[in-house]
């Protein structure tokens, strides 16, 4: 338990606006977002700058007191929350809110960790530039904790996960050094390239206080379509004829199954489907280009009318202006919330390569047809970077909690599936408080040790984050 | 030293044909592609497979023997060459030469180290694709070489490092255990990546067996033109506004200087020149895309009708054919093999923001001129990555040994230029041998410190590739 004497100690080095010690404050801090976990903190120390939370780390790895760093708190796995015993302070991010430098030219933003992946956006559009990386949280989530768990979100087809646009990092290491990496290279060969390591680490091998991102140009032509399809086969299908055309022009190509859509026409207030017929699945694809007249309308329309004329299509509508692409937007992303209201559901984030995305669907849907007779499968997702949200809700009439009480059996029979197509078990998400417990099975043998060799190597107190991604 | 029994043993996995001891076969394998090192080893162990490699490393780790993997043996800086006293081994991996996968559809290759990065451009190629990574060496360097050291090249602007392509790995680890990470996934979040962490260690930490590639599409138009230029800072304009138009559109943008290109075409039987004029400095520009009527001449003619208008360009040639399009490359290209007929060159792999690559090229010029009166800059390279190769000619008339022997005072006083704006003492050729007493000025405290310790973690015994990367 944190001592009053080492609460002293950072409160001179952090002041009184940067400590926080009443459970009415910490509160927020110590449960996660999703109310899987009810953590408890002493404190939560919140820096204005690397060097005072250079300084508190040393303090918590003098006296062996463990930290848990937190950005907005949006963890879908628990990956930012405290344990229940007290012991571990929580150190946040959100005072370093800093964007120091956004150069054009080079198309890099070197910005703090405690800003909302929103504000970052927001800085690089005022430039004329794009943050290339956009997921439901955004307006709370900060860069440290988007950096720390490699979130994805729609655009991963066209411009990678938040791994891709990291060319430098600035990190608060475990024994309170800071390690500065704030470069923007586009090459630099020398040595170990440390940057990829503290990304994806969910704070566990040190705190991210800056980065320096890769920015991308504002698109100047978006063409947006939705199609009903026969089957994940015929999305398939779809998908291969864009990127046989311009794989580069892909910014985000979607799928939804019939009944996910069904609930989000019942549920969402003036949810309206822009098709004239329902279908078993739906496609939402989205084109873009930074040049204004680069021809995707032309190439939308081409491709479609083709796969309308060989059945790859059974209906399909092309946005004619900005609302019906938000309206078609909509319809796809309030896809969660329409699944809560439906009743009772169980989450899987996973992934498969691209190309077995129908037959892992197919085969998932039947193990959970046969597990739980009258269970209802909904995946939709990301299905252009084989990130399949595969959700399952309760049978219609049935109790929520006798169907909550099979998550795991559920989860554990998804996942067997997604082994069987070399998937991940955590595409986007990551691992957290929630999921170390499956590290072994799906990363065990010579993957483990060495991370735990690294762990031991870089936080040798074991204070950083402890209980997360490693078992 | 090896032993006899070692030897034996090590015999008795890889046969007869993978085990090379006689010094008139090993020699090749002793000695580095620049002449640099003159190294001796007692044998070259030449597996076929990923498990007998790994049951090799696991002798060499009982009996602490060092171990130095080999791909092509192309590095720039020593990488790949045993030390002089004998008691190294070197591990080749041009046996392991299969190519395990290539799905179109994922647009991954999977493919083992050994083989030429050339063969599996032409493998991509052949299957529609494109594996979007060239270097000079591609004909002989290995894959497992290149991932080692994170190969850049010419199209680093559009697609990134080597680096950047790279989904999944196969490892054999220091104590003789395979880390099968060949996953083909675009998103999983599933612990740290290691993958990045092997990638640019240059075989200090494993020997890479395998590796799971993203391909990118072939591209169906393609652009080129060669402009002359009054400065760099006419290029970064030029530069500039092809990035304002669409920066997904450039392949290529590579700077020369006029007393380069007049060495080229000196040197060069059959070098022309394609301009009225001769200019201080060219500019090659090479525009692609997937799609056949992308607009690029379009856009390529509109953008240097405007930079001609404004006096940025003083001079410009638009390729009208397959065969322009290869001559204005070719002048590129005989860079290199042009300075070293004209006499004695100094050469330096440096990287600065591309915005500040104007800057730093009249800094250095300056400081060179200063140092040593007559001599000759001919600065050239990746101009829309930052990475130029700022090479010095001798003066003309001047000692070629008595140049030489300037060296490092040459580079050192290029790197404190480079230094101060912020760049990189190797931007894509690496450590190896011949750069690791540079890490402590450049890359010391807590960077260096972090890479020791992981270094320790996984090669405890401190068998693999001694003596290189880390001082």
């Amino acid at each position: 338990m944190p001592t009053t004497s080492l609460l002293d100690a950072i409160r001179a080095i952090v002041g009184d606006r940067g400590l926080l010690t009443d459970s009415t404050d910490t509160a927020p801090y110590s449960e996660d977002w999703r109310r899987l976990y009810q953590g408890r903190t002493s404190a939560v120390i919140r820096p204005a700058t690397a060097q005072e939370l250079a300084e508190v780390i040393r303090l918590c790895a003098e006296t062996g007191t463990p930290v848990v760093p937190q950005g907005g708190n949006t963890s879908m796995v628990g990956g930012a929350v405290p344990n229940e015993d007290g012991s571990e302070l929580v150190v946040s991010t959100a005072r370093l809110n800093r964007i120091r430098d956004l150069d054009p030219t080079d198309m890099t933003l070197t910005i703090e960790s405690g800003v909302t992946l929103k504000a970052a956006q927001t800085a690089a559009a005022e430039a004329g530039c794009l943050l290339p990386l956009s997921i439901s949280s955004e307006g709370s989530a900060q860069i440290g904790g988007v950096l720390a768990v490699n979130a994805g979100g729609n655009n991963t087809v066209r411009y990678g996960n938040a791994r891709d646009l990291v060319l430098g990092l600035e990190v608060v290491l475990p024994d309170g050094t800071i390690w500065n990496g704030l470069r923007r290279l586009r090459k630099d060969n020398t040595g170990y390239c440390l940057r990829q390591l503290f990304v994806g680490s969910e704070g566990t091998l040190g705190v991210i206080t800056a980065a320096v991102l890769k920015l991308a140009s504002q698109p100047r032509e978006v063409a947006v379509a939705l199609c009903g399809v026969a089957s994940p086969e015929a999305a398939l299908s779809l998908f291969t004829r864009f990127q046989a055309h311009d794989p580069n022009a892909i910014n985000a190509f979607e799928l939804m199954s019939g009944l996910g859509m069904s609930f989000v026409l019942r549920h969402i207030p003036g949810a309206v489907l822009p098709l004239e017929t329902s279908a078993p699945f739906y496609v939402l694809v989205e084109l873009a280009s930074p040049r204004p007249n680069a021809g995707l309308h032309a190439m939308l329309e081409q491709v479609l009318e083709q796969a309308l004329n060989t059945a790859i299509v059974q209906d399909a509508v092309i946005a004619a202006s900005d609302a019906q692409r938000a309206a078609i937007w909509r319809l796809r992303e309030e896809h969660s919330e329409a699944q809560k209201r439906e009743g009772a559901s169980v989450k899987n984030d996973v992934s498969v390569p691209v190309s077995k995305v129908p037959a892992f669907i197919r085969q998932a849907t039947a193990t959970c047809e046969a597990l739980i007779p009258g269970i209802r499968v909904v995946p939709f997702g990301h299905m252009g970077d084989g990130n399949i949200h595969f959700n399952l809700e309760q049978p219609a009439g049935s109790d929520a909690a006798w169907f909550l009480a099979r998550d795991h059996a559920i989860m554990d029979a998804v996942n067997e599936v997604v082994q069987a197509f070399d998937g991940s078990f955590s595409a986007e998400h990551g691992i957290g408080r929630l999921k170390p417990y499956m590290m072994p099975d799906w990363r065990g043998g010579a993957e483990l040790a060495l991370m735990q060799r690294i762990k031991a190597a870089i936080d040798p107190g074991r204070i950083m984050n402890p209980g997360k991604v490693l078992p």
